[in-house]
């Protein structure tokens, strides 16, 4: 997430907010951004709300997710808001929306759903 | 996908692979690859495999996809492959696999499946 | 649909419900709803929700859904609600929410997200 | 199933089938298919499949399945393949493929992917 030059900007239990900035490195020769930056804050929001929620020995791993791209991703920013739908011992379910920030236009332009597992120290899934 | 360092390798009608060498950029700590890239060139494979089918004049965008990240993407390279399974005059249905390639094995590390809309120059979604 | 027992019970632009009352041929055994109950009433209310929105030629197909079975299905009926998230000129996608309610107790359980495509008469996918 | 008027016709270790015959319990006015129907017997294929590597004291639920459906649903009858494309500890991956039959003429319908978790007796979710 570092690496594309993402930033967490809102954790509270079960619900983050991911900021990505628009940069040559993620967007395309339309000034898009590209469908896997999309995807890439998506999940780590989805993630991330779901290990709000976790004890502290606990890692996370994204078992899948399933996301619609609906509108061509523009803008100044890109939010991505990971909200925990369902919290389970073992797996965890959880709503992604990405949303474009131009100015003070927000455009919902992904929307998404992913399965969570939690994993002890020491387990697998 | 060029800013990930990954390569179209083989280009078929109706099936593309793409190879993302492993690369600090791509990996993190533990040198597995990140979800994002994985994803990333699942979905790219996929659209290149929709494409050899389409016409000189149509692009094509990622309506949606699924994705299961079934082990640790871990190896010397990423080995994707974007197979249609069914091409419509508008939608176009593709199976997406990504192996993980360690010396002389191959690891099947994500599957997952794809839809895809054909765009005629000037037309919209 | 009706040959489950399933009845729309509101409508409005882009948001439908539908209950379906508990009966032995919708049920298994310890009186759960078949997930493939729960499945069919959601995909048809995002079926409908989108068909709100469309024109009066119009008719609806799912493209594709993707459901989550968060919770047994247990209660006196289900109820399915059917969202529009994002309705285009081509392809509509839905939010799917399945409820059990018994007595005041209203539980999620199943959760979705599906593409529809809109046909004209005489069009074709 | 059985309420379908669904059998299962192939077992075999990480494959089943499963057919459904014809019937105005299950088709439209037209005579295809209902994508219930059709999404039924494929979540069954999968849930079987699954069940054939798993140990004696196990069960086996759906955690979440995408489908997509590719054509309109007409024959004699429909076959539901499932098949384990990775077997987990806990979590197991299986394709789902859905054909119609007329005569010796195989369609493709659907094509899902669905993810399974294996249930110890006594555990939970």
């Amino acid at each position: 997430m570092e690496h594309l030059g993402a930033r967490l900007t809102r954790i509270s239990p079960g619900c983050v907010h991911i900021e990505l900035p628009s940069r040559p490195e993620v967007t395309q020769q339309h000034g898009y951004f590209h469908a896997g930056a999309t995807s890439a804050i998506a999940d780590s929001a989805g993630g991330y709300a779901g290990f709000t929620l976790f004890g502290p020995d606990s890692s996370v791993l994204t078992v899948e997710y399933k996301i619609n791209l609906l509108a061509p991703a523009e803008g100044d920013y890109l939010e991505a808001v990971g909200t925990v739908l369902k919290a389970g011992r073992t797996l965890t379910v959880c709503q992604l929306e990405v949303f474009a920030v131009e100015g003070d236009r927000r455009t919902l332009v992904a929307t998404g759903q992913q399965t969570l597992i939690q994993i002890e120290a020491r387990a697998e899934r």
